[in-house]
């Protein structure tokens, strides 16, 4: 075992790195926080389900709880698109914000750590502590770029799986994750159904919908055409000189749809950002104040090349792909699945998990499916706590109860 | 009376104009088909609502069936954000495409011409005859570009409301259109009642929404962020330097804010452009292919700048501003109002026209509401003509009996 954080003095000032192993921040100066890594590779690259393969590999990682000595109280909480492994705890070194599941994971709540071992890695292709496009290619020396191959939601969950098998987990009591997330909770019980005792995945698909793979389209041209896209080679380029516009517009694009216009209308209304220029071209409503707050605060902590892979590795997921279709491949759990809607979510819409509990029912399963009525859209899989928790507990309950 | 059809030869492969008007079209060596134009500046500008005036504003028309002697069968129909004068009709010189409205325009149709007279003028700030950035400023003589004054629904409802002079209509029989046309058929309520007797605003809003806002912000961001955006100065670039990516690019942002999850389900699925390319970055699905198609299809039709204006029009749209808020100016209809819902539509979604036919019955009006159960969304003020047609016809009965 080599998980242990790496020692690291950080100077804010600096935009190089301080004793900064290859992968830990992907941005030159960042701290890698409490993150711990673990190497995938060692003899011979990781063959990629899209053909071609990585050299080297590492994964970010960070646990909270204590694992049981026959581990069977471990929980992987699996995160979302611009998600990374700090899905608990506060604001630290490293990490510029809260956990994003933090009202879920800790003491006494539904991923207790007095009693669950809660792990959460950053995915293959991230750019928060994994491999990924800015991480440097050990055949270059040079950072991977748009030479970094696409990966898919199965290669993220084969190094999960790898994971799991370096701390000594033989079965996860469940997989969790919303979103993205959930697409790998799904490729977790088709890929390795004896390796889970429960799934979770919540505000998720089985496989992305045209209109998913829609969004995800027009996210990623708004970042290829920034004319500091530079075709992904932007890494050495000078101080803004990246494809921030570019991304910052694909975060405004996305957070709207993360979103729905019962919350906007609420929080925002016609407010004028400021009323002195409302006729003008250029003067600006509340809401597009917010929004490009969002585009700016991603680009600030996310790296684009990263978003490209990430978002296309979204829209090849497909549960069914080989497996004879969705309804094959779903109708062939046998563990206990709990998945969510929120009635207001315009990007992964109620009826595609409700869909989801359909196959994996009519196939024997059990699929337990809650809906919540909340104007949060797609959010609500990190802010409806109150309505995940106890049924995030009780899933465990029932999985702890599972031979 | 100037309004003839201009005579012109057409040479469609002269990129410069052949006898055409300074704003007949916005792209050189364009021809301006059917048109009309009238002239509605004389004496002194034309005063905006935002501030400043225009020296020269020009409207282009079309109009279908035989005004009345008494002037009592003419029906204004008003385009939405791209649309044009082109609401009815074929193919022809100057239109690329069949009237937006063809299916409800016609003899024996809902707007029948066998019996009314029907109107549809192009936008002020508009790109297709009428009067807007691409045209020539006479104080320069040069496109007036991004000088263009922002205009608001109210300034493109005053030049209407001068087109009906013109034309010798003292009360329009009824004022109609979707989305941004239904933003105008609101302000003829609320400037002109007396010159109005019926209204239908169609799958429209009382005052654009926080989030109908943000849409508008990222479609705007994409075009101003493009490299050959040039600050609004593209129309003199060589051929292909203008922003046609960023245009492209908000209209298929738009573009799938129009539809909906279950039309691009049923049309396209998870077909993959090329199934060869499935696994690659660039590799498509047929979703984007579409999307790509109506983005360039646009690029085609549509002058950047036009499509700015006309946009942050949208978003000062307010039937409320300085009227004591939309519960007021609503309140005051008092002629018979159709409004009308698509249950799927996510960009102006039922509860908004739920709202607005709310607010004019509270205030002692006669507001009659619809709503089709159709996958359509927005567009579905387009498609859904079978639904739209008989209660446009009944509406049109009713303003023929009210005095």
């Amino acid at each position: 075992m080599t998980d242990q954080p790496h020692n690291l003095s950080y100077d804010p000032h600096s935009r190089f790195p301080v004793g900064l192993p290859a992968s830990g921040a992907w941005m030159r100066g960042h701290p890698v926080g409490r993150r711990r890594f673990m190497t995938v590779t060692d003899q011979r690259p990781f063959a990629l389900e899209g053909g071609g393969g990585l050299a080297h590999i590492r994964i970010a990682y960070e646990t909270w709880g204590q694992l049981a000595d026959d581990a069977s109280n471990a929980v992987l909480v699996c995160h979302a698109l611009t998600g990374d492994s700090h899905a608990a705890g506060g604001i630290e070194i490293g990490h510029s914000a809260d956990g994003w599941w933090d009202a879920l994971i800790g003491p006494g709540r539904a991923l207790d750590t007095d009693r669950y071992f809660v792990v959460c890695a950053n995915v293959l292709g991230g750019c928060q502590g994994s491999t990924g496009p800015s991480s440097i290619d050990p055949a270059t020396g040079t950072n991977y770029g748009p030479t970094f191959p696409q990966v898919t939601i199965r290669d993220i969950v084969r190094t999960q799986k790898r994971l799991a098998d370096r701390l000594g987990i033989d079965r996860w009591l469940s997989v969790v994750g919303g979103s993205m997330g959930g697409m790998q909770v799904l490729e977790w019980g088709a890929m390795y159904p004896h390796r889970v005792k429960s799934l979770m995945p919540i505000a998720s698909v089985a496989a992305a919908s045209a209109m998913q793979i829609g969004w995800s389209a027009v996210e990623r041209l708004a970042v290829v055409t920034d004319r500091d896209f530079h075709g992904g080679w932007y890494y050495d380029a000078g101080d803004g000189e990246g494809p921030w516009q570019g991304l910052a517009l694909a975060r405004q694009i996305s957070q709207i749809t993360y979103r729905t216009t019962h919350v906007f209308d609420e929080r925002f209304g016609r407010d004028a950002h400021d009323p002195r220029t409302e006729f003008n071209q250029w003067g600006r409503y509340e809401i597009e104040s917010y929004l490009d707050h969002h585009g700016q605060k991603l680009v600030g902590r996310f790296d684009a090349n990263s978003f490209l892979v990430l978002s296309k590795a979204m829209d090849l997921h497909d549960v069914g792909r080989g497996r004879g279709g969705a309804a094959a491949a779903l109708g062939r759990f046998r563990m206990p699945v709990l998945t969510t809607s929120v009635t207001s979510d315009i990007l992964y819409p109620p009826y595609q998990q409700q869909e989801m509990h359909d196959l994996i029912e009519a196939g024997g399963g059990d699929c337990s499916y809650h809906v919540v009525d909340s104007p949060q859209g797609h959010d609500g899989f990190l802010l409806e706590s109150e309505f995940l928790g106890p049924l995030i507990a009780d899933t465990l309950t029932k999985a702890e109860k599972t031979s």
